[in-house]
């Protein structure tokens, strides 16, 4: 059975059940250093479960579209953030939960300035940047433990732009 | 009595003693997502207290060289990591302590792909991006109290290009 997923921009309503938009949307929560600088606060729900936060930085390879989804993966013991160190365009693909199995995945590409934050166990693709720019800094649990879960799918599913 | 502060580039070495440098130097710790992704893992050291993690979003205002330095500040509960959502550069000024004071400061900037984390309780200056593109994800603690120290300068200080 072949499928094929199209794009959508990121919004953080469509986004909700799967994770968190970090971007500077809506009014700040609080003005700073001396008016200069808006702070928009505590815009991810972080769970390390038994671990720590920590800040690593990937750095990967484009991907193109249409692109075969190949699989999706999850992190059962904590949330993973991802914070574009460019003003270039990624793919964020999720899926809901169906029984310990993924079910029909989405695909978003971010505008500039938006990271995203995936809910502890949700399931995702692997960090997919559209340029060559491919830098993210990532918040993630630092622990013991494999914490990846992946499956790959059978059907030939296939990502491709509006 | 006035003082220069001439900037530098930003490297891990010189910047050791106030924080961590997080970008992708050196050989990635682990290649994932089938080798095509590299990840430099943990590269700071983070801590919360009795906090917790959070990010936030930074939207500030772009400042010029050279630039009078008015204040540093400090947050005696927490470190704080400033990942840029762009690849423009940014001023990062730090100072030693010195018996509870800030010491001469330091000015570095950054080069793209380069973010900070301030280490806990080390005197900085406010986010000061050098170009109209002033967004940043903030890692900071998320609790109780002002977790902020503030100190004005009397001297002169400007900040200026090499």
């Amino acid at each position: 059975m072949s499928q094929r997923i199209v794009t959508r921009p990121l919004t953080a309503e469509a986004f909700a059940p799967f994770g968190d938009v970090i971007d500077v949307s809506g009014e700040p929560d609080k003005m700073i250093n001396q008016g200069m600088c808006g702070r928009h606060h505590d815009k991810a729900i972080l769970d390390f479960s038994d671990g720590k936060a920590g800040i690593s930085v990937f750095n990967a390879q484009a991907r193109e579209l249409p692109m075969r989804l190949d699989m999706v993966e999850r992190h059962p013991d904590g949330s993973q953030a991802f914070l574009p160190l460019s003003r270039e365009p990624f793919l964020v693909v999720v899926a809901p939960d169906e029984n310990g199995r993924p079910g029909t995945p989405l695909a978003f590409v971010t505008a500039p300035g938006q990271g995203v934050n995936y809910h502890r166990n949700v399931w995702h693709a692997v960090c997919a940047p559209l340029s060559e720019q491919g830098q993210f800094a990532v918040v993630d649990r630092i622990g013991d433990g494999p914490n990846l879960e992946e499956y790959w799918f059978e059907e030939d599913i296939t990502i491709q732009e509006q």
